[in-house]
């Protein structure tokens, strides 16, 4: 097959994948009734639970609003019309405390809150929600909201946590976790687009959570560490020894596309080479094939459970890293990679008879929950992958027809 | 083989098999520094991480001075110091805030509070602990700190339980979750061997913590569920739903153990029918073997990602109350699935060459995680089982040779 033909393939099965994984949800997720969406819905779409976990309606909404305004054949009207109303759904009902921004974790299908976290993400895919649902719609209610919630957790990492209501533990020393900076930066790529305005009122942010975020780098850059210390030191025991790949390579993929709209060049170096290599070639199942979801960077046995489990995301976020990685770099071994992410996720996770795909496969590859959505699994890893991907692909093939 | 046959190769290898799990702990545990146990221990004994979680500690501290005070070849100098100095280590580092009796979750080596939990549980280990040890070395101190933590943990599960620090939230209506009820009747137990003063305070709540127990059968006899409403019906959704077929069977042997002492024989009757058989019969994995972690009553996948793992617990649970309830019954049913249960766990979990069971198998029975002890897993079920079931064998050992 040449070239062209491998990205025509590839780019082909995206695309059909991509509508079919929509219809799923189109079809089966959307509550009339209260608004939101039901996501714990199991292989052919049947509600096996009607709570609402805030994450995924955040998610959800922003999927359904930048298909809406990125993808003609999504732009339509029943798709505008639940992202307005899960929107809806959030402003009344995310916040328990109508005081307060925090969000609750889980509220019950006509919105009573069940369940708060203390912790930002539950308010990090609510501004996410608010921020692409003002660029749709154009209401700026809801670029309101999105605003000043982001200020609330911009206070709550960088000046004082308190609010989140975590007590203070003499044994707790403050751990620079993966997860914060990348969501910040990820939120700062939402917030800034097309907007100088919010741009330059975000640069510190963005500088700080790339800075936070290359501290992982640790082991005289032979890993990426999950946890390190504020100071960027590693931690002792198994919290300073945790590695998660699959959340490496979506941290290398933000990087990239740092790197790439800044023309930053060894930032694009140290993202391909440390945050989507690296991970890639120590959390790739040699014997089953798949990404390992955790790993101890010295060999200990993790003490998660699902640790040697092959779970959806990490490969729909590996599958962005590669193809973006190859975007920027032209490096052929990166396209071999994502031949073989391609080939394990299609042919284990993909579900044509009824749409979406298998979240969580055992270490051999066999479906070992057979639900489609759950407290954590909704409509927000697997479409935002194939909407990347078939476009960096179409951008390629477009190359290939200039050439 | 002839019944007294099977009896004695049972118990030969239960005693053969406690002899190499303790000496597992006793070899590698002990923090001769700062005290208490080191439970996070890969497959040979190394040590992989050093923070203390309260619950393992409590339960460790119990198991010696049990194991003290019961059997004549653990009656040893080495032991009861081990135990001395982690209810020491308890004392001095279990509570974070030295104004509450609220127990941490976690503590580092030397005892500094990682995090704490929002439930009553470190508190009740603590509290075996202390009962243990009192009984034990006949010091004051110990049962006044175990009376102590009782009456708030009472008090907290009975009375107002905000001082727990969980806020009440308007979705989250309350639970009878079985643990609850499970522990305050194992604590009942504990305080109350061989003190009528304590057997008649703790009455009421006895009677309390069986009924709240017996409220999880659910669907006219046909299931127990693990979480039933404040008034004993069944809940919506997958937390109505969930089944934890090995907390069961450790309840039904709770039971059974309060059935015995009553001579009551309705509820040693409900509690072989309703909680070992039902949850045995539905629980084990016809197709590999061994029982499964969770399940869903209606047949929906459970979202719990260990679901269908075969964890080293619920195996021991099954061990003492198939036992339990054959010395109460004379049922040869209960001793064939004895059979089946001691088949599996004694070929799959035990470790002849290190010592101590693997906890952690894939539904396949493959050892999934390959440590000895973590966050979860330390000096308890196994060594439990393994003592009640060999002093149970024995008692029908002696019955064999009196007819």
């Amino acid at each position: 097959m040449s070239y062209k033909e491998r990205l025509q393939t590839w780019r082909d099965r995206m695309s059909e994948e991509l509508d079919r994984v929509m219809n799923f949800w189109i079809q089966h997720s959307h509550d009339e009734e209260y608004g939101g969406f039901f996501t714990c819905l199991s292989q052919n779409g049947d509600i096996y639970d009607d709570l609402k976990y805030i994450w995924l309606q955040g998610r959800q909404v922003w999927m359904y609003c930048h298909l809406y305004r990125k993808v003609s054949k999504f732009h339509k009207e029943e798709i505008l019309n639940a992202a307005i109303k899960g929107g809806e759904f959030l402003l009344a009902h995310a916040r328990p405390n109508t005081d307060s921004i925090k969000c609750a974790f889980v509220v019950t299908r006509d919105g009573q809150a069940v369940k708060v976290q203390r912790t930002i993400f539950s308010e990090c895919f609510f501004i996410m929600a608010m921020d692409e649902l003002w660029r749709t719609t154009k209401e700026d209610q809801y670029k309101e909201e999105a605003r000043k919630t982001m200020d609330q957790i911009v206070y709550w990492v960088r000046e004082d946590s308190s609010g989140l209501g975590r007590p203070e533990l003499p044994g707790a020393a403050p751990v620079n976790a993966m997860a914060v900076p990348m969501m910040l930066l990820n939120l700062v790529d939402q917030l800034s687009e097309e907007d100088e305005e919010a741009a330059k009122k975000y640069e510190d942010l963005r500088k700080w959570s790339t800075e936070r975020i290359l501290q992982h780098i640790q082991r005289d850059g032979s890993a990426v560490l999950e946890n390190v210390s504020d100071e960027g030191k590693e931690l002792p025991g198994c919290l300073g020894r945790h590695q998660n790949p699959g959340h490496a390579m979506e941290a290398g993929w933000f990087l990239l596309r740092q790197a790439i709209a800044q023309s930053n060049h060894d930032l694009g170096r140290i993202a391909v080479e440390k945050f989507v290599l690296l991970p890639f070639l120590s959390g790739w199942d040699q014997e089953y094939g798949g990404l390992f979801s955790f790993q101890d960077v010295d060999g200990h046995c993790p003490t998660q459970l699902e640790w040697s489990m092959k779970l959806w995301w990490p490969h729909t976020e590996a599958l962005i890293a590669f193809l973006l990685g190859y975007q920027a770099t032209n490096d052929p071994q990166l396209l071999e990679h994502f031949q073989k992410v391609f080939d394990y996720a299609f042919s284990r996770k993909s579900d044509p008879k009824h749409g979406e795909w298998f979240g969580y496969l055992s270490r051999e590859g066999k479906v070992a929950l057979s639900i489609k959505g759950g407290p954590f699994k909704g409509c927000f890893h697997v479409p935002r992958c194939l909407y990347m991907c078939e476009e960096i692909l179409s951008k390629l093939l477009a190359e290939c027809d200039k050439t």
